[in-house]
């Protein structure tokens, strides 16, 4: 048995798009064009592929050809450039789809993509998702690698550490004063307002912990935004754990300060990739080990595994 | 009849943790009663309330609750302070949930928040989503309060006007070079690197369109990050529309450079809150306003309606 390529094309862009008539436009034929081919390729594996939800999303069945889809199309895209040569219009560019923690998001990864040679003409479907998610989306075949601060390998991809991320406890100098020197410290943390960046994220929790040898309760305000979290900190709407890459300007400034000089909290983050030949996947990899390894802290104490944003 | 303070109180906690176990933490009580008080809420209103997936979610009579919760406390928050002044300790601060536009959150949203006056001791909870979410979330209950380019009122809501955001189209200036000098502008554009915020993000192909006459369709790197989309811009990934706000200083530094000076999009964005009388919705009214008429561009274009991220 064979996949027919035009059944297959249908589906990777329903799930890519979002919706059959997205899918369409993408593919300059009608709605219900899509609509049949995705009946057809369904007719012929025996399966529903594709919940008919808002957006269209695949059924479990759906998402191995999701992950079958995403290879042939980069593999196509290589043959293809190997074949006709880096002429301009020799072929669309490939979309790398990959999902990145929000953090790494806000500090190295974004440079590291730029460090791509101009020979990769790579463009990118980035994911901001916390590590649940991503594992999630490497599984299902909607992400070809993802940078996460889960060590344990998905079924299929290949796992590599990259450094840790340090974290510091950051608040503004007028929050200090009106929060943190009226008690005493570290017990005024227990109740001065604690941002967080949702409700997955156990920084803050796991560094009052450890200070106060007990859980504690304070005021949260959460904020799903690594930028707006570190301005958010600066404005003293809280206090709260932020990259150290991105602190350390504010800090310098003045505008922050280290609420416990000396207590960091290390992150370890690891880039697992689908185990595929593919040139342009592995001049990805490259760029974002150089930066992965070059940034983040590389001597930190790496018990802390599995937590991160 | 009467509803029982202490279900509906676990109702909210479900909700607002997603989980009947983070409920049960934070009402310091075992998980199994926080499900018995659901059960027996389910048992009055003779209707089920909660969905038991993950995370949990109120059904469409769940809503209806979720909205009550939320008023119910924002009023006896109110009258406890009135009865016992801002004391510290006599009540934990209100948080506050509100639904705010991607691009609003990273310019003028934080500091409107840091404007509000100290006796009104709030926190919140900052939920980042595209225009089409945050009306569900205003409509279930979810939040008390949204920025959202959607001018249509909510039901149960007020909307205000706030002023328009400006997005200019930039790129680097070695993505002008090496992209669009080689060939006659604007149609350069038609085939150079685009950035897309996400997939409901049209500002681009409308200003693609506005200089073209025509649709065009290059290639696409999406990142659903506001300073990433910037950032991303500054290291040459591609072009795209930011907020005049955040652009401004690179261009100023010589980092970015306008594609078409004089070629800005405007897109309005409303203030939609809960008709409630409290006094802390008002104050957070107060400084949204404030700060929204006043940074955002009051002689924009307002006919551009309904589109925005």
């Amino acid at each position: 048995m064979r996949l027919d390529a035009d059944q297959l094309a249908a589906f990777a862009a329903v799930v890519d798009e979002g919706s059959f008539e997205a899918a369409a436009r993408r593919l300059h034929v009608t709605p219900s064009a899509v609509s049949q081919r995705i009946k057809a390729l369904e007719a012929s594996v025996g399966q529903v592929l594709v919940q008919r939800s808002r957006p269209s999303r695949p059924t479990e069945a759906g998402q191995i050809l999701v992950r079958l889809a995403g290879q042939v199309s980069v593999l196509e895209s290589e043959a293809l450039s190997e074949l006709m040569g880096e002429l301009p219009g020799a072929r669309a560019p490939l979309r790398m789809p990959v999902a990145v923690n929000a953090d790494s998001l806000a500090t190295w990864f974004l440079p590291a993509l730029a460090d791509l040679p101009a020979e990769q003409a790579m463009t990118f479907d980035i994911r901001q998702e916390d590590q649940d998610h991503s594992i999630a989306l490497l599984r299902d075949g909607t992400v070809m690698a993802a940078v996460t601060a889960e060590a344990k390998v998905v079924q299929g991809c290949r796992a590599e550490a990259l450094g840790a991320m340090r974290y510091l406890a950051v608040a503004s100098p007028e929050f200090r004063r009106r929060h943190l020197e009226s008690e005493k410290m570290p017990g005024a943390l227990a109740s001065a307002p604690m941002l967080v960046f949702n409700r997955k994220d156990g920084l803050q929790h796991r560094f009052l912990r450890g200070l106060l040898q007990r859980n504690a309760d304070p005021p949260v305000t959460y904020l799903p935004s690594s930028w707006g979290f570190v301005e958010a900190a600066r404005l003293g709407l809280g206090w709260g754990m932020v990259p150290e890459q991105m602190a350390r300007p504010a800090i310098d400034a003045g505008e922050l300060i280290e609420i416990r000089p000396g207590h960091p909290l290390d992150v370890p983050l690891y880039w697992q990739r689908w185990r595929l030949e593919s040139a342009a996947l592995a001049a990805l990899t490259d760029v974002v080990k150089a930066r992965g390894l070059g940034l983040l802290n590389q001597d930190a104490n790496k018990e802390h595994a599995g937590q991160g944003r």
